[in-house]
């Protein structure tokens, strides 16, 4: 990942809000000089993410120091593995560890989580797909997070694809105006791609009426409904499966025939992966 | 609450990250006059917390939004509650809507698991705390989501309290050592409370002899250890209890005797609320 | 328009740099208290573009101004006509005007040389798009006068579209890797539009046979050439034409059955619309 | 030219607008490790500008990126020249390109048509100077290029001069309150220059009785006037011609005896040299 | 004065500095419904500067704060006047209490000292100026502070006027140099005022030479030296008399004839005025 | 001192206020490629502080400059010493001079005068601390100078401790108020200290029987009165004396029994120690 000025922004905003005016405790215990080498170790088995950007947060507040990733992002390690090492002066690597290791832990355990998601939903050519419900400020870092895992990116954000959902339709009543909508969008956007959430089988056999519709998104339908609207649509468009899919349903949905499973839970309840930094090596 | 401009700094972040150049199907499929109500509700059982969160982000996005918090944070709701309601322009209500979910799903999801732990732990005088393994940018926000669960705030950083941990003691070993050390806080930082990491009863031992410690943290250590610190300190300092402790251990925990009892898990890994907006009026 | 952060803060950047420390010229020429009104005239026939940009200068510098646009986006407007008022503190209106001015006079150049091919390239169908080819900062309000002269909008940037140019294909050379590369798109971010660059017929018929290329263009090709490949590929993919298109050429070019034409020309070699500003009533 | 963090932030909210969340097709299309050499060519006759600002988009982007500027700001070049080379990672310099370019293309521009304006302008004694017309955000960069194409610059902004145009003599009618105003920026700005606007010959001597005036800008005259107002003024103020000056009438109103002729045109209206980037040198 | 968004930055960021994560005492101490009224009273005899500044602290932290600057800046007010008073959250007038006492004590502190030394200069014709040896962030309050004291300004900064100082002296040494380069700068800057630094007369005599320069700084020379420059340079250039100057000393220098007296001390040493905020009304 | 982002960001500001669009005099008067070695020097005897924000200062507008710190923050140095080098580009050391000297002085003049402070108080076990009374935006600079003078500092800001002054009082009058808002400080933010202040003795008396307050302010008394309230409290809470207190009287008020005496002074009226920047050698 090449990592932006925003994404630099957001690391400094994480070191600014736990340092604030001042790292009191190693500023007194220790020693302006004091170097030290230290490792990361994945306190449990996990498919990391995040080392890059824990590698951003110790060379952010301080470039001297020299950091490897020794465990790239997507590796799947046992408990007890080392995925980052650090050395050079102490009071940094101090001050910043627990910020790294906040991104860690969160970030590996959205790539868990995906992971156990895609091993759940088998080999039946359903991509499993993230969703837009991420951590406020963190998007970036956890759609990749997500790729670690093995699933997909859906859209960044409202800006790179259009996607019509109920309350859309409910503003635009009308397959008049939908249609209308979309001409315009085709016209003035051309590159963008242009998806619209069914709730139920009739809303699917109007959309595949209208020309330039090129993914529906299946909302909170049973799996034999999701089958048969794939029966009708094969072709024609891609589906979408959405809405509460969890470990246990996920392989059926999967199996519907669907193109894509998108699932919230990725981003927004994975657990935290276990971290902790261990001093390897001190010197005055 | 109230915002510093930090904190509407995130909230930006937030919605850049999720706008970027423009929410392309608002622009296209809600014409610019529209005016829609919403209502955001739980739609399952939570302790309630981020409404102001929420509330800013529509502001912020059009101040021209009229948005009213109807559960304050720290409310207790059941499935289907209306926590919030705003009017004005559609288009900015559904640009805005992801941003403001995203914040209210987890800030509820952490409330809602300290409550939890809150009731887990009985009425023994330990009080239940946050720890700094917050979500990178969220800080502020997540500890107050604690203090709506019933929880209180651990320091907020770096920068308001000296806490010498165990990496800390092996860069600087020896009991002069931190004893001149923390006489050095005392005379240039006097308004600083200093706690200490403790991993077995002989280290709590040495502690007790400082002058200058006034809380000391027992690092993963069972209950009955921590019964025999209290035991021996009780008067003298406070105690902290913390690692590893679970929904299922934190009420033994807690009946040990000490202070406070501080749990990571509280804003790492609750798992999100679901919320859902729903418009209720509409006109062109 | 609705403008994001990022948008103001262009705006902010264009205020601070003309203002810096002062405008020492209306601190002392014009009294603090003096009210006016003023109207902002285009000085020739154009198809007007910027004018919110423009109401937002004047907003930005002094909430106060009450800014009223009269001539909307998009309009073609003759010589001497108003396109927007603002009233209030006269030294806000002066010490704005030059910033207000030169968005709209750049704008305006855009939109009325948009205008002009569109009017040139006469109704067969094809769309006249525009470029990356933008001013350093002002992409978003360029795109949005393209659309204003009756134009449509090629990717907004590297993060919504994928377009394999020349020198993607130099460095990967061989269509294997191409097709490889063109596969892990579509499985981690299917969501993204992928268009190819071809120079010369030969490329044509070897992406034809790629599985997921959408758009093919046709860069710096005669028309006959274009027609060609258009008639190899009609249905199969969607064409756009691209490279030293002028006023004189683009009907012809339009003619041969691509769907789009990209001229750079519109966002980097428009001239300025000649624009002032007019005080139409003083008050102390 | 040195860089301000304010030069470097414009450079980043380029980069930004271009690269939003990521360049999708380099992360596909080219490998992480592959390395490139690269050559910035100009495509025809140029006047250069820019240079050190495109290779600092380089090395904002990727500080490892090693860039040499190959042709100075200032020197003219013929179509087909290399201005700039880059080399180092092949991801860096495709995803820098076009923003390169873009500053390029408008700088080289400007310094082109100046250096036209210089020409024919002739040898009289008349310094060709730019405007406050320049595009939001880029004014430095764009007053530098004038300097390179032979030009000089007019005031940076409303801060670094004093200039009393129609508008402000409209809202401070009076001889009386000029001379006051006058007189009160020499007691507390004394560093400041004082330039007052004419728009006729009785302004002009009207002026020529005020103290403390040191230039008259001859708004839209004849060159006839100007003639005779440069022969009643000349030795007490100097004289700036502006207004309407184009590259056929710039020469007669050179010779007019003025010492300044100022041209909106020379940043507001120069078409985009065309410049093209080359890879020269690949390797995996 | 108009505040820019740099001078809110300043604010912000004093704001920020001193509130941080908040105001854990009002959050306890004060309730959220509280309403005050306050005014801000002068504790002994100054001239006031920086009511403006201190509204808009108030302001920053809560727009619906009711603020009133009550004595204008350069208002001589004896002990015990009230200069500003606010109305609203009682919380808001507390947390930002001290950020606007901040900023009045220092800038009321120089616009003081400033009227100390106009009133010893006496009436001699020569103006009281400041330097550029403003607090970092400050220059531009302490400017208008020196200016409320009845002293005018020197240049802004390195980008409003040139200087030429001994050590750019030395570094270009010989008077060709000096003068090539003044020519220079009339070529391409013609807007920019022009002075040079005299260590001795001789200095003097040799700048009197040079076509270009207008202002002769005559640093820390004795007052006798003085009056020789004056006589031998009068008419030709301004001379400012610089160094060493003190409320003692500064009538001699100021009859020496020169026409300006720069004085460091003005902003680097200005005692701070004592200010204090009362309430006067408070409401639950 | 580790910088941080937040402070950069304010010698950025300091840079950008005085250098704005550019160094006009070494831009003409220093060639780009002259080198220079220069040095500071302190005028008069002073502690030295502000060393590293000096260097940060030339570091900042120039990494290639190479910047020793010769004297360290705390070192008592005789007029004529250096205490900082630098060498590298001319032009880099000639335009940060002033706002690397800006700092020095003033930061300078803050530990000389809490040196001052600290001889005349004497030994006798009270600590001299600062207050929040400092310049906005170089408060953490500022606290720093005062610990190198020998004093210790005072809360930071609002955030790290909490005081209840005469304000919060008036608006909460009643001890059960106050009791009740402390117990609920303690229960819900368990790291903060607790001082209140107080008025009299009888508000001393009080403060001693409520749980929880560790230290009392006692705000302008006279030193009997103080001496009294050390005897009643002695070993329950402890003491700080503020307000009213200068070099003559200090003694008298540490010999008091008090452990704290603080002291606005120190940040908002120190006089700043001149310091000069000589060019030690020139290379072209």
């Amino acid at each position: 990942m090449n990592f932006s000025d925003e994404d630099f922004h957001l690391i400094d905003l994480a070191l600014r809000e736990d340092i604030g005016s001042g790292d009191i405790t190693t500023d007194y215990f220790i020693s302006e000089n004091d170097q030290a080498s230290a490792r990361i170790l994945a306190q449990e088995r996990a498919v990391v993410a995040g080392t890059e950007v824990a590698a951003a947060v110790f060379r952010r507040l301080d470039p001297d120091l020299r950091v490897e990733v020794v465990q790239k992002d997507g590796a799947i390690v046992a408990g007890g593995t080392a995925v980052l090492e650090a050395r050079g002066r102490a009071r940094s690597i101090l001050t910043a560890e627990r910020v790294a290791l906040n991104f860690l832990q969160r970030l590996s355990g959205i790539a868990t989580l995906t992971h156990q998601f895609v091993e759940a939903a088998g080999n039946n050519g359903a991509k499993i797909l993230d969703t837009r419900k991420t951590t406020p400020g963190l998007r970036k870092f956890e759609k990749a997070a997500v790729v670690a895992g093995g699933g997909g990116n859906h859209r960044f954000g409202l800006y790179d694809m259009v996607l019509v959902k109920d309350n859309h339709l409910l503003m635009r009543a009308g397959l008049a105006n939908l249609t209308a909508a979309i001409e315009r969008v085709r016209r003035e956007r051309p590159g963008m791609r242009i998806e619209v959430e069914a709730d139920n089988l009739d809303q699917v056999r109007a959309f595949l009426e209208i020309d330039g519709i090129e993914v529906i998104l299946l909302d909170n339908m049973r799996a034999a409904e999701m089958r048969e609207a794939v029966a009708i649509g094969k072709g024609k468009v891609k589906f979408e499966a959405s809405g509460g899919i969890n470990l246990k349903n996920v392989r059926q949905i999967a199996a519907s025939g669907v193109d894509f499973v998108s699932i919230g839970a990725l981003t927004h309840s994975a657990p935290a992966i276990d971290f902790s930094l261990e001093l390897t090596h001190v010197a005055a």
